[in-house]
């Protein structure tokens, strides 16, 4: 991968995982070099064409001019890993240990996935869109594809892409060109890289990545949970002793962003913080806050993000493979 | 200049000067290495940090360090140079000989002006604000820097900012590193870069800048005239001979852009396309068209913008300076 040295974080090597360094984030966009890549297999031969199949009236076969010559559309988009948060799971969940960097926010342009499944025409028997990439190896003894499905009404009625473009450049090779879907709202695990074919069908996909991983409680995991993550200061800083200037991000895929909050006094109280514009219904916002500090000494900040349909959690939920952990995460700070 | 051949089309070298290959532009962010460039001088030594002086209660002096602390603004914005499209003017005008790619959109992030003049407390004597940029030379004859002033109501009641990064990434040295001046709406000249020294003066600032150049009739330019711009087809392409995608970019710095229309016969008969969404007031939008073509052979196809104040010309205004040109630009295709 082409990056600069200190850009990600860099969590594994084979396959490449690394992670947004939040502090450095400036604004809504995160540059291409500096988002989080989650990739499973290694890279995989860029595949040449899209195949459209399965329940539908007309097989379709479409080449990447061919795809990039329809109507297109952009969209500034927040994605996040499903593992985000994990390595401060308590015991430990097995799994990459990504901090609190596994998010990032690009503007994707592609074609409307509808547009194309409309092309294509899909039967009425078709409950699912199953999604193929071109990544593959060996998990526990099988070789598998990377393959993801969505119910048929979250695929065509949402606003997914086949994206061909980031931040106006066309894919990288670690950002899954040269197409990829992005599921604006679901965890990353929905969006395929490198994608390769579209397949209607009537059951329910049970691959591996869908019923054995991103699962919690066996049910696949859908929408992102709502987080607000403080990027300055940062933990262990020294500030103060005037007014601090605390700043951050915050999402929800599950439902509109309502406001984000923040503690000084371990979640006893909360106070409203600033929220920026809204980009895009699905790209995190960024908020400010200005805390005076009550005395001198160590501080711990909070920060949470609530949407319709509730707060983020103060304390972990746990579960088996260490996906969602959106509890809060203290900042600890020292006003000298 | 750190960019990969072919990204700019290099108008001058020295000072450099190049343009957006609008051609490649996808989505509404233009990559920092795509988006064009205007000097006027060579690339200064960065100034280390910026003055607020003049007819203020208190003289500022802000490290780049101090200016970050402060609580920060993000905005999509399209800078599009004066001198846009002055090399289709008849007869020529002097100047760069720009082309229709010294446009451009990226996120500035940043800390807005009339904070930090806040801060200062601008005098009720005062009446405008003088920016002037590290970046200096010989201009017929003269030493001077680059220098421009905005009227005190523009300057603070609009979304002017202090900017220091772009995308996402602090400032290029070419876009005017530590920190530069973005305003939103008005043509780039207005956006000093390399920014040291903001002064608060009582009378009409007339430098070389400001009352020798970048003037229409004797006028300082303001906001951006109405423009939309056809980026596919390219002119002189072969297409169709089924339904042809029209697509290309809009905005107006003067007035809300309203629609855009794409005509087929010389501006005979005018037709709606579907404008895509806002990404922010002050950044341009994609726009889509799909034509069906009447007839094989030469086709040209013309675009225009409608603002709250009108249409963008059909035909060129001609000044002395070549400024301000939007006349719709015909693109030529063939159909076979």
């Amino acid at each position: 991968m082409e990056r600069r040295d200190g850009d990600l974080l860099v969590v594994s090597t084979d396959p490449f995982n690394a992670e947004t360094r939040l502090e450095r984030q400036v604004g809504i966009v995160t540059p291409v070099g500096r988002h989080y890549v989650r990739d499973h297999f290694p890279l995989p031969e860029p595949p040449d064409r899209l195949v459209v199949d399965g329940l539908v009236a007309s097989s379709l076969t479409l080449t990447w001019a061919e795809l990039r010559a329809m109507p297109a559309r952009s969209l500034f988009v927040t994605l996040e890993c499903a593992g985000n948060g994990r390595s401060f799971l308590e015991p430990p969940a097995p799994g990459e240990q990504w901090g609190i960097g596994a998010v990032g926010t690009a503007e994707y342009t592609g074609v409307p996935l509808a547009a194309v499944i409309a092309r294509a025409g899909v039967e009425t028997a078709a409950t699912e869109l199953l999604f193929t990439g071109a990544d593959s190896g060996s998990v526990e003894g099988r070789h598998i594809a990377y393959e993801r499905s969505l119910p048929l009404d979250d695929a065509v009625h949402g606003d997914a892409l086949l994206a061909y473009a980031m931040n106006g450049e066309y894919l990288s090779a670690h950002h899954g060109a040269p197409v990829r879907l992005v599921v604006p709202g679901w965890y990353g695990v929905a969006s395929v890289k490198w994608l390769a074919r579209i397949t209607a069908i009537a059951t329910s996909f049970r691959g591996f990545y869908q019923a054995e991983r991103y699962v919690i409680d066996g049910a696949p995991l859908r929408r992102v949970e709502p987080r607000a993550v403080i990027t300055r200061p940062t933990d262990g800083a020294a500030v103060g002793p005037g007014t601090v200037y605390v700043r951050g991000y915050a999402w929800s895929g599950r439902s509109p962003l309502k406001r984000v909050e923040v503690s000084s006094d371990d979640g006893s109280s909360w106070s409203q913080v600033t929220l920026g514009p809204e980009t895009s219904p699905y790209a995190w916002r960024a908020w400010e806050y200005e805390w005076l500090p009550g005395y001198q000494g160590e501080h711990a900040l909070l920060a949470r993000a609530l949407d319709a349909d509730g707060a983020q959690p103060a304390t972990q939920r746990w579960n088996a493979l260490g996906y969602a952990n959106n509890a809060s995460r203290p900042v600890r700070i020292r006003v000298p």
